[in-house]
């Protein structure tokens, strides 16, 4: 299995701490400041501010959810084209609170982008007005509690305040734990490249962990560049990369109302403006995009709520994409398997139990499943290579692959998602108090 | 909430020991007989003949997985009209267990026919000839296992010599015990009616509690009656009443291979055989059969695995009962909205998630969410109404009921489920040690 990134993830999955992770840097435009505004009882930070100093190009996916969170009805209003704020809390959604909620990020919308507006008038040659459109918001957190706006509102300053202009592997640390809502590790990514000779940048941070199942953008990711790249192609990229990346992955099966991964670009790099996603000098920033995309989707994963276990699902040899992905769903989402992978045991059976009720076309005949490389189910049976010990013996490793061979066509499918333990159900009864 | 038969299914929720059934008795024509094969570690009956010894009409509906089980396969092949043994082992699932899993029904059918057969010729005045195809078969337990053919086959003479021609309530105590797998108590059902005058019985006996979820019969579910009917009604009125009982709960929302519900009529009373399902004489018994398939499905998620409550799942005001249903399993199979149950926390914000999950369109400012008689949300908004303190204390009951009206139309549905507890983990971690 490939982590990417130096397969840092992979080789030091055992002890995740926070000095594993790489250490992101500054990328020119960008700044961020959190605070506590003391929306949890105890002492953390919960509101983080991504200041663009001269806009930013972006691209935004939403949640599908039929019920959409205030701030996501907001994000979707937004007709300026360039973002100079991101907002995040955490510990309250905002969402189904309806008008109040909406009127909640107006306000909020008006006092930050006029105290940014001072800052350009104090700090800047050329100042710019920033808008209350130009500012998104993320909100995470429980749904249906009343929006702590004032809490929110008279802390903005302290954010002002705090902004520096020079960012350190510290502060996007803070940034990557001030989101966390039930995340036990902050999730951050990076990757360096070239686009036509010019250095760029790609950082991530995501959250999860959650109400964390596809159909769209899942949790909360933030991609950051400097490529000097166009909204559209920014856009495509992650649309194009979204598919195999956060919407491959499951912890719960349930999905949020608050789901938004966006991307962003100061366009601070010298490179000259890309026109077109297949200039074949921007194929390593695409595989660049998607590499810290999936590593941050991963680590969602691996931090899903009680998590012991990274497990990676794939179908291949489907008829289609789209049916690989229902077997592989089914799997993943099935508490029966994740309850076997908890318990360390290579009950294959209640993977063949989720193929089958995926409602997926198949003949039994041709079927096989495979642990790890043990291939356990073919030709209509137990294969008889099959030696339970040994399966067993895999069912130790922290990170567990189950693979199914549904030998009717050419597609494949990998989903992602951990095993379902005892501590899921602590945190998930706990959440509130 | 009508839980039906004297509601005693409500009164007697919290002490349902096996002496709060209601007593099973005789039905003309059916015998029971129930040994242990060895099949567990401990000793426990673990083999459940249901012997017609005049043949009986049946029907029967069947998981609709595309892996079927090779005793399902089996019975769906079976041409004969009249069953006279219905065979039901637990611990062994015998699916994906290929030819030789087929082949071992083909000569346990072989063995238990010819000694039935024997019976006959020593206890009826005109012997029966019985065939392998006069037997149907329901396992259940773990997939994938070698099916223990001989134990079985080597303990068919005890069975046989166990058949008694008048059953009481301890016979049918010791049926629903020896199907059991996880279940932690026994699940019977009974109702009587009159068929134009003439006394008929409808006794039913059902096991849980792993893999349930709709999408055709769920678990196993037995009905017996005596009623003189052709099997061309018992099966519309199976199908008819399927959908609002078996197909109506969830556990885990995963989906067994072997799932079958059947019901059986030895024909015995004296009524005279009804030729429609639209005549009137037939209404009483019609409704008598859905309330103990009513009553079986309850007490099969009552039970279900790690269950500390008992959930119903109303949507109603639909625009179809297709979309009603979608909400309801959106809701009863969210593990986030079964955490929070499990903890009687009202948090009804994972409620509303669920119904944004579910695809199902409908307009935020006329949704109205329930939990119990209490309104939540009403009119875009967290109802004024709305008091936490009283909902929380509304969650302590062991009977929640949770209602989503959508205002898009006058259809219906309601889903039965129960909480998801820290047990679940338990139970399916530790199913196969």
């Amino acid at each position: 299995m490939d982590f990417g990134i130096n397969n840092f993830f992979d080789k030091k999955h055992k002890d995740l701490k926070i000095g594993h992770f790489q250490d992101l840097e500054h990328i020119d435009g960008l700044s961020i400041s959190t605070v506590s505004c003391g929306l949890y009882d105890k002492k953390r930070d919960d509101l983080v501010l991504f200041y663009f100093r001269d806009g930013a190009k972006y691209a935004s996916v939403y949640t599908q959810s039929k019920i959409l969170s205030e701030n996501i009805k907001w994000n979707k209003r937004i007709k300026e084209k360039k973002v100079f704020g991101l907002l995040v809390n955490t510990r309250n959604a905002n969402a189904l609170t309806g008008h109040d909620g909406y009127n909640s990020l107006k306000k909020i919308s008006l006092n930050l982008s006029k105290l940014l507006s001072e800052k350009q008038i104090t700090d800047e040659d050329n100042p710019l007005k920033i808008k209350p459109g130009n500012i998104l918001f993320a909100c995470t957190g429980t749904i249906g509690e009343k929006f702590p706006e004032s809490k929110i509102i008279s802390n903005l300053k302290y954010l002002i305040e705090r902004i520096k202009y020079t960012q350190n592997k510290l502060i996007w640390i803070k940034a990557a734990l001030g989101i966390m809502t039930t995340d036990t590790k902050p999730k951050l990514s990076m990757f360096e490249c070239k686009i036509g000779g010019t250095e760029v940048k790609i950082y991530g941070i995501a959250k999860g962990s959650g109400m964390v199942y596809p159909n769209m953008a899942t949790t909360l990711g933030f991609i950051f560049t400097d490529a000097n790249i166009s909204s559209s192609i920014l856009r495509q990229i992650l649309r194009k990369n979204i598919k195999s990346t956060f919407n491959a992955i499951t912890c719960d099966g349930d999905t949020s109302t608050n789901d938004m991964v966006s991307i962003f670009t100061t366009s601070k790099a010298s490179n000259k403006e890309i026109k077109s996603i297949n200039d074949p000098k921007l194929k390593k920033f695409i595989n660049g995009v998607e590499e810290v995309m999936l590593n941050l989707a991963k680590r969602v994963v691996s931090d899903g709520e009680g998590a012991t276990k990274f497990v990676s699902v794939k179908c291949n040899n489907s008829k289609s994409e789209e049916e690989a992905k229902k077997v592989c769903f089914s799997i993943a989402n099935s508490p029966l398997v994740k309850t076997a992978v908890f318990a360390e045991d290579p009950n294959w059976g209640r993977i063949a139990m989720a193929v089958g009720k995926s409602g997926v076309r198949f003949n039994i005949e041709k079927l096989k499943i495979f642990i790890g490389k043990f291939i356990i189910f073919n030709k209509g049976k137990i294969d008889k290579s099959y030696n339970e010990v040994d399966v067993r013996e895999y069912m130790k490793n922290e990170n567990i692959e189950i693979t199914v061979d549904l030998s009717t066509g050419s597609k494949e499918f990998t989903a992602y998602t951990m095993d379902l333990s005892k501590k899921y159900i602590e945190i998930n009864s706990d959440y509130r108090s």
